[in-house]
């Protein structure tokens, strides 16, 4: 059974369990955070140098980092996982996307509002950036989620899994989704999945 | 004949420029630029929404944004894709740092440094936060690079070409590479895969 170090209530840490939920797997949650210092101890740091959660460890040792290559590894072969080059490259697409254009934006933006050790970072100028760019990246999954159900192919992908995580967390961060009818309709179609768990699901000892 | 839209000095649309050279392959370059407004005109956004480039365009119109996509796309089945699936996912994890702990801080220092129309946005504060950040980037790079010879399994993946790209050019974004042993030999080794092509190098029409 694969074990998951990660914060319970990271977008990033969710996306690898709501998979597993998903496929009806099994994994360990070790809880380390960010906040405490639990990622800059070192321990944690010997099993990967760069010091964020996700982390995935296997039986044997191997550790994983990156919620998005772990979501890959895990997905493998599966049905989240388009069996065509060009789909599959759209969905590696929407991955990169999600952590480039939309994570230091909506994730960021909802950090700097819910916890309060961050609140001297919350400044009226971070603020108004990370609004912007998160409604930027909105505006880019509603041009593909107002004409198609899924970001890419026809069903359901990792893709989605990606940026289901910090999307329907949005108005945690003061984003308003109303007026983005597609996304508001796609999160609902993530959300009623078959295994389908919320982010405050963690299996039970 | 693909065609990829990009920008002749992008770090981010030399690397499917590096694959293809790589593999003896041909494309077709259109200079597309985020500088003259290219990236923001009707035509280009029409092709893709997020407005960014590299774009892969394939001959009966499709289109692939995300750079790292685009290598997965293009690599899909060659020597740079490790068989091992964990390997795999290894490759994608560096791909994914590429995009969120090394590409936000060492492209954009390089950015603010070489483009005079950039020069209001170089603040010291600015200039001192890429700095930390690239260092830390190359400083978890360093930690594999000193025991390995790749990034992900121990042949060349997608994960070394995405990472070659802005990490050759550091310093044109004033970092010193001199602490890092292990990443200087790395780049000669990228600098002497067969095939290999510089930053500068662009089709003959």
């Amino acid at each position: 059974m694969v074990t998951i170090y990660g914060m319970s209530d990271s977008g990033n840490c969710y996306k690898p369990r709501l998979l597993i939920a998903l496929l009806g797997r099994r994994f360990r949650h070790v809880e380390v955070s960010t906040i405490d210092g639990g990622t800059r101890q070192p321990g944690f740091l010997a099993k990967t140098p760069n010091g964020k959660v996700p982390l995935l460890e296997l039986d044997d040792g191997r550790t994983l980092p990156e919620s998005n290559a772990i979501l890959a590894f895990l997905g493998e072969g599966s049905r989240f996982v388009p069996e065509d080059a060009f789909t599959r490259a759209e969905m590696l697409g929407w991955m990169f996307f999600e952590q480039y254009s939309h994570e230091p934006h909506v994730a960021v933006r909802r950090s700097l509002m819910i916890y309060p050790h961050l609140k001297d970072k919350a400044t009226p100028g971070r603020l108004a950036e990370t609004l912007a760019g998160g409604e930027k990246a909105f505006r880019v999954m509603e041009h593909r989620l107002s004409q198609a159900d899924w970001l890419a192919g026809d069903r359901a992908s990792l893709a989605d899994i990606a940026l289901y995580a910090y999307t329907h967390l949005g108005p945690q961060g003061g984003y308003d989704l109303q007026p983005y009818p597609g996304i508001r309709a796609w999160l609902g179609r993530v959300a009623t999945l078959p295994g389908y768990r919320p982010i405050t699901w963690l299996p039970e000892d």
